[in-house]
């Protein structure tokens, strides 16, 4: 199934959730069909752009009756791979790995963390919720038989880089990279950047300028 | 000082944090002066838009000896609003709210969570970390005892509507949005979004087009 996804642009692949979000909340009101026009009206999104975005999937609106909400629905979590598991380990499991670990959203999307890596003799060998905590010396030996190919960077930023390095090294093929160190490494390696506190400073200065 | 700062483009203010990450860990390593060519090479960005992006602080580089590393560091500390704190309330104790909560590494960039508010009977009342929850009906009334101005929305997608609306009526000048739903209010309100399962979606498809 994996193989028939294609290449999608990214800004297409940031919207498509959105939609999902959108599609469901109008399933459990009970709405059974939705054109892109009230898509556009939920989300503030270009009625055409939507409409390009969902050309991506396989599914066709109908003319004046739009498209299947349930339908529609069912595409986009199997196109986002939401419904598929995919394993991951936490690299770093102090508070923001400890808070990934807790949060039951990232299962519900697909994201399954089935270990936490770290050197902290206080957390190795014990579980954080029901996730078991290794040093993380034994990365490269565990990788494969927790069947991981996602890891989740989440340490001290001056350490980032050595266990990116740590994580290629052991076979891992994308860094979900909490830090806001940029990690660079062969092209092969999928890297996504969620740069939290980033956020915050844009929403800081946006504060303060409107004062 | 807040009246100082101007307004800066968000491509920017997301820079910054990231060559305050490298200029802190260059300091850790004792290194005294840095150039924007060697923040280049760390973060692989173009020389010549670290230039530019610093040009906005109020700091100058010397001619073949860069930057004070120290001096660096603090003015984008300070201009960035990681040392001032910021209170801020979590819109649902849930999951990801209780996540936030015990996430130190936000309060060591400026974010101060006073309260959570929630609707829940078994959250409401008792205490996360040292942060009380509170009834959502409550919202109105606690706010500016709290001195908050900063709501982070936390909740299910299907309410994240009416939670916004409720956040702007009692009063918080800026929503920190974690929900996948496009929150649409008056130009007054800063509303910036954090959509960490959008990452996701771009992270799954660039490993399935690698397969």
């Amino acid at each position: 199934m994996d193989s028939t996804i294609p290449y999608i642009p990214e800004p297409t692949l940031r919207r498509l959730p959105w939609y999902l979000a959108c599609v469901s909340r109008l399933r459990a009101h009970g709405v059974e069909r939705v054109s892109s026009t009230t898509i556009s009206r939920e989300l503030n999104v270009d009625s055409s752009q939507i409409a390009k975005d969902l050309s991506y999937l396989n599914i066709r609106g109908k003319t004046r009756i739009g498209y299947d909400v349930v339908e529609l629905e069912q595409v986009l979590v199997d196109f986002l791979g939401f419904a598929r598991s995919h394993n991951a380990v936490i690299m770093g499991a102090g508070s923001l790995g400890a808070a990934l670990i807790a949060d039951s959203g990232l299962r519900r999307f697909g994201l399954n963390i089935v270990a936490g890596f770290d050197v902290n003799p206080a957390l190795v060998g014990t579980d954080i919720g029901e996730v078991p905590i290794f040093h993380t010396d034994e990365l490269a030996a565990r990788r494969s038989e927790l069947g991981a190919e996602i890891a989740i960077i989440a340490v001290p930023v001056d350490i980032a880089a050595d266990v990116a390095e740590k994580c290629v090294a052991a076979g891992f093929k994308a860094l979900w990279n909490f830090t806001p160190f940029r990690i660079r490494t062969s092209p092969e390696i999928v890297v996504t950047n969620t740069s939290i506190y980033a956020h915050l400073a844009v929403m800081y200065n946006r504060l303060s300028a409107k004062r």
